[in-house]
């Protein structure tokens, strides 16, 4: 837990400079559009610690696997978003001194993260070891609305006295990943060029042969004029540069503007990349650095506009929130169905920037509500596309005749993970999948990409599950045995509740699914029914069996669902009873320990009575809740907003806001020491999830939109916008009243505190009271 | 599975050169004395493939973990035995043509081992690429008398040209292990020396700081005539060489006599390595190869008084048995009580040489019954002497107040292994080390080894179990969860049975034993209650309740006794009706679908009956046996003995002979395609106990030996030898009767069949028919 952010609505501002807190602001200041991203690292030369990271969206390299205990069924590599180029070096020299803020006195420092306008802009004022004070400021960002560039806008002033400036632009792909298995470096150059101001590198990875060609060039001004100044051109393997040297006057601002473009295979033919790079650079360059700004501050203000969360009279749970949406908005644009969401997004190494259920479970009902449909889609369409490669997953662990599992880790569709209770053990995961694709039809009524494509990975989920099951003789029920549910704190247990009751509803959604694709176009259904060898009266009457007899673990006593079978021989202690000194658990504990604990590190049971919601009464959840909560430890990102969800529902309002906090500045407070490595992406979706769905208690049930907000006691007011489907929908909810604004152009009946109200078109419509 | 080593009583045989078989034959012939081993690799250069290995006792190295994921309370690293430095290596050349038999064209080739004598002996002719046709014969061994010396014989006879051989023997430390995690080499050279014919040097170990000095020196013979051919000596980093070039006419042969002193910092003070080594090599130099041989002979002699099995009409049988013996014998001396079984002794680098829970489960009875007893009290004295470490690594789990965790896997009591499943959950190895100090005992009679030592040892492990334990408020009984029984096709589960009887019985002896120290050494008792702050009323108070609620899982229907919760909710399916192309599943599964399937791979509930097989009827034997064994894939090495053991007593003699067949020729036939990684030294042991206690019903109840022999079909008559304390005898069991030799001079009384003998001494007694 730190508190070095300082407060404020719309910046991420660090004030000072604390050399062992810059991993964590390199982390924090991170900017990104989607299609790379880049951490806080400097521009200028840094001998200190530092983190250095760049990433190029969905370029990757099969790390080989790194294993204690080879397991049959493991894969061969370990996908990772690799460290790419970096593209923002501008080593600065004052009269032959190198500029490096671990060899200065740094007496001014602040980096701000403007998320309204999004740009980066870090100025500092240091004295030189030989005594010469210099100013810089550093603006930069990536920009959304030319997504394969980079400006930097660099100020160096001497401050008492005039001088040589010399400075170095220059772009190096001889870069290597901290958490690279072998110590590997992955790139290779293909080809390069640099002439006096400008230069473009092309590199490839050493497997798989993604291609990225960078090109760079810069201009140099002192009071808004151009400085012809010549320049040196550099070379080394994987490396250009090119140094010019200016003699600036004391009190004078010698600007530097270096120009990115950064282009990728992935978008663009190999023997192309050069010269896309070339005249993408050309373009942004004659297009300028001002101009380019104005662009992304006016895209920035659009996006704000669709997604925004406003909370008055509470500074910081308002930058909280904004630094979630930002961060969410840097990540995924929603714009290319190859690319997903990794856990650090582009802001860290860990986690290899791969895809998992976070996706579906966390992410996608925030990009349902603040972005366009296809967005969403998208993300669907990633999962239907890696069909093939799931189903090939699940058969080299044995089975059978098209049923698909859903890798825990991935990048093109394979499993990466490593780690049997994982791996081959935490196969709910298949059910986030299909329950995405309900709940994207759902949010958006578009049932026709249940025909299109939703249909054939439900059948393939349900094949698994229908293979996955066994009949129990001691029983008479199916159980499932050996899984790792959503709580990672037990390992190979049996009857998981979760995971019994979300294959169950797999198979029932599928066999509705079967019947409604066969209504709605039998020509489609019959081609699908040939192309995966469907036998349709066979296997849904086979799923049904599993459904009408599948086995739930539940407390005879209590009617409390039981986590998994035995979940009641354990020694029964909630959170609050355990001393400070023993938390987290996952520090303190060996694993063993943890494992024999009945604590709980996210929502498991919680999580099916979430998803499933309309199941059961509120009695039910209320049992539930109030047995596991307490039983909670919470130590995956991932774990408050269901239960700050839950709470809400239940009129928990405090435990609802408690819940909320636990996330709602996780990085910026650097709540679990681990900010250096990346924010936390995917759970800044349930922060957002908690106020809209948990505060704002947003449903959508048969095609109709329903609130239930509660104001925290906390706040004066908060709004949250939401797109539903043709319509964009501005909550704002106050101590003692609800507007709400249909900012459409047509009207539209929501339920509010579960009755009726007609939103006229653009229109507020306002009730006291809730 | 293969069969190239030809049947022959007393020797190993490979006849003809296939370098495909190379890494297999290196690790059959294999010699070693306890103090050191070397892999059968070829003392010239060979450019084929091989697996380098000489070992000696105790020297490790450790090698930092490699792990996929991080679980707190890992080792950060994993001992093992490291290759020591080649002193075989002999480089020879015929005229200038390396003699490399990857190079040659082989037209005869014979490896032996002489088990009966304990030597290596390798005959072969080549034909050189330059035509010239070369006779060798390799004779060595390590010696069993001078246990820090290794001899070689090397005969070169030129046969078709007389020529000038020259012959370059050397020592070399410049040597790697295959399994190195980081593909580190682990020795740096301290000092050498080399001049005309002899040499020295000392290495040490990167960590830890072990330190080994190797000498070698070689005379060169034609006909009986000492050659004094000049020398040149040569040396490079860690490596010392000495080359003589001499005229071999046609016909004659010279033989190179090489001579080596291992001498290691673990039984010398560092500062006298070099001298020592000198002294040793000058000694058994002046013996000279003749003599050492014959008194490595006679020593061997001895140890086959001691410890032979004798089966008559069963050649391959009879091979199989003494291969067994002989590789025990070479592995471990028990003349250290830091030393330990590794599960491929000298053989190989695999499982890194350290100690198991093999050794008290499946060694000991060998050891005790073919040796002295302070042999057998050596490997007790050896987990004594790591108590401290035990309680460590409890520690590190978060037991507390003395309790003991004894290591899964050891070189000098810390835990090595990281795979959490075993590491943190095989947890019952710690009732083999407490069962091993009963079986001591009772086979012994050694009471004061419990006042003097075992006491503390198994209050320490008492401890362990009754922090382990949970009480289920559902059950209303003791618990134990999230374990890995001795089949490890199951992990965390909860209440496996053999765990949970293993660790009652813990706490039962225990209590007995406190008893028992109480009332015989009451100022030893004092004295270990104030060092280990026993609160002996209060502890054993808590164990007696334990052990009166524990809880173990039943079939009530039938009785059988249920290796674990759940496990009848599993499919239920019988090893004889998978197909065989799933065999064997730890090949062809992966690892969830073992995890969920019913088999078992070694004895679980059934070793459980064996260890405490005085508490089960007959019935409750056969019940149990028969549902599990058929679920059995005895995919552990381990896993036939106890099956053949329990067999046997049963009176099921096919099944009884159909599992001892399983490991008798394990390595031999190469029955598990892995034989090249090294020999199954400590299976071997099993191997033993199927004859000893499966086929001659040998037992030790109540200070009294029994014997129920019975003859497999295949047999004409068997024979085996033991020690009981001060008695020494030798039982025939043929077709149709037994004979027991007394080879003692006092008498006994033992039980044949249940009814008292008395055997005289020296004497023979015969009872017809069994």
């Amino acid at each position: 837990m730190k508190d070095y952010i300082k407060h404020d609505e719309w910046n991420i501002i660090e004030e000072g400079f604390d050399p062992k807190l810059n991993r964590i602001s390199e982390s924090l200041f991170s900017i990104g559009n989607g299609r790379m991203g880049q951490r806080a690292n400097f521009e200028e030369q840094y001998s200190g610690d530092t983190l250095q990271g760049s990433y190029v969206a969905g370029v990757y390299y099969p790390d080989k696997t790194r294993v204690g205990w080879w397991k049959n069924g493991y894969p061969e590599y370990f996908a990772k978003v690799i460290n790419s180029a970096n593209w923002i070096g501008i080593d600065v020299e004052i009269e032959g001194e190198v500029l490096d803020l671990a060899r200065c006195n740094v007496k001014e420092f602040r980096r701000t993260l403007n998320m309204r306008k999004g740009y980066l802009l870090r100025e500092f004022s240091v004295i030189t070891p030989s005594g010469k004070e210099v100013k810089v400021s550093a603006q930069r960002f990536c920009s959304i609305v030319d997504d394969q560039a980079g400006a930097i806008r660099y100020a160096i002033t001497p401050v008492n006295f005039g001088g040589e400036v010399s400075v170095t632009p220059y772009v190096d792909f001889d870069v290597a990943n901290e958490d690279s298995n072998y110590g590997e470096k992955f790139w290779s150059e293909v080809t390069k060029s640099v002439q006096e101001k400008e230069g473009w590198i092309e590199a490839k990875t050493d497997k798989l042969d993604f291609h990225v060609a960078v090109g760079m060039n810069y201009s140099l001004e002192i009071g808004n004029d151009i400085i012809e100044a010549p320049a040196q051109s550099k070379e080394k393997n994987k490396y250009l540069a090119s140094t010019s040297s200016v003699y600036v006057p004391q009190g004078e601002e010698l600007v530097v503007k270096k120009y990115a473009a950064i282009i990728s295979s992935e978008n663009h033919p190999k023997d192309d990349l050069i010269e896309v790079c070339k005249s993408e650079l050309s373009r942004i360059t004659s297009k300028g650095f001002d101009i380019m700004l104005k662009e992304q501050q006016a895209a920035w203000e659009l996006k704000w506009e669709e997604s925004d969360i406003k909370i008055e009279g509470d500074v910081s749970a308002q930058q909280g929130i904004r630094f979630n949406i930002f961060q969410l908005n840097q990540t995924y644009t929603g714009e290319d169905e190859r690319l997903n969401i990794g856990p650090k997004g582009f802001t860290g190494e860990k986690y290899g920037g791969s895809t998992y259920w976070d996706t579906e479970a966390y992410c996608l009902p925030f990009y349902l509500s603040t972005a366009d449909q296809n967005v969403a889609r998208n993300l669907l369409l990633y999962r239907y596309k890696q069909l093939d490669k799931a189903i090939e997953n699940a058969e080299k662990l044995g089975f059978t005749q098209g049923a698909a599992l859903y890798p825990m880790v991935t990048m093109n569709g394979e499993e990466c993970h490593n780690e049997w209770e994982i791996t081959f053990e935490e196969i709910h995961r298949n059910g986030a999948i299909a329950y995405a694709i309900f709940d994207y039809v759902n949010y958006t009524g578009d049932q026709r990409y249940v025909v299109d494509h939703g249909l054939e990975v439900l059948i393939a989920i349900a094949r698994f599950w229908s293979q996955r099951v066994n009949f129990s003789q001691e029983k008479q029920k199916y159980v499932i045995l050996g899984v790792t549910g959503p709580n990672e704190y037990e390992n190979n247990v049996n009857n998981n509740w979760y995971t019994n009751l979300i294959a169950s509803w797999c198979m029932e959604y599928a066999v509705d699914m079967v019947e409604y694709v066969k209504n709605t176009d039998e020509d489609q259904f019959a081609q699908l029914v040939q192309k995966i060898s469907f036998d349709e009266n066979k296997e849904v009457t086979h799923w049904q069996a599993i459904v009408k007899d599948m086995y739930y673990p539940v407390d005879e006593k209590t009617g409390v669902f039981l986590q998994q079978d035995g979940y009641l021989d354990k020694e029964q202690v909630l959170v609050k009873d355990l001393e400070p000194k023993h938390l987290p658990i996952n520090q303190k504990w060996s694993w063993d320990r943890i494992l024999r604990s009945c604590f709980i590190k996210q929502a498991d049971v919680l999580q099916g009575i979430y998803f499933l919601e309309d199941r059961f009464d509120l009695e039910t959840l209320r049992r539930n809740f109030e047995f596991y909560e307490p039983r909670t430890v919470h130590e995956s990102s991932l774990s408050p907003c269901v239960h700050s969800i839950q709470a809400a529902l239940l009129g928990q309002k405090e435990k609802s806001y408690e819940m909320y906090l636990r996330t709602a500045r996780l990085d910026l407070d650097d709540y679990n020491n681990d900010t250096e490595d990346g924010c936390h992406i995917t759970s800044m979706a349930g922060t957002w999830m908690s106020v809209v769905k948990g505060f704002g208690g947003m449903r959508v049930k048969d095609g109709q939109l329903y609130f239930n907000p509660f104001i925290p006691d906390q706040w004066n007011s908060y709004s949250f916008k939401i797109r539903f489907r043709e319509w964009l929908l501005k909550i704002i909810v106050a101590k003692d009243k609800v507007e709400i604004e249909n900012r459409s152009e047509s009207p539209i009946t929501i339920f509010l505190s579960d009755k009726p109200l007609e939103l006229h078109p653009l229109k507020t419509a306002m009730v006291n009271g809730h």
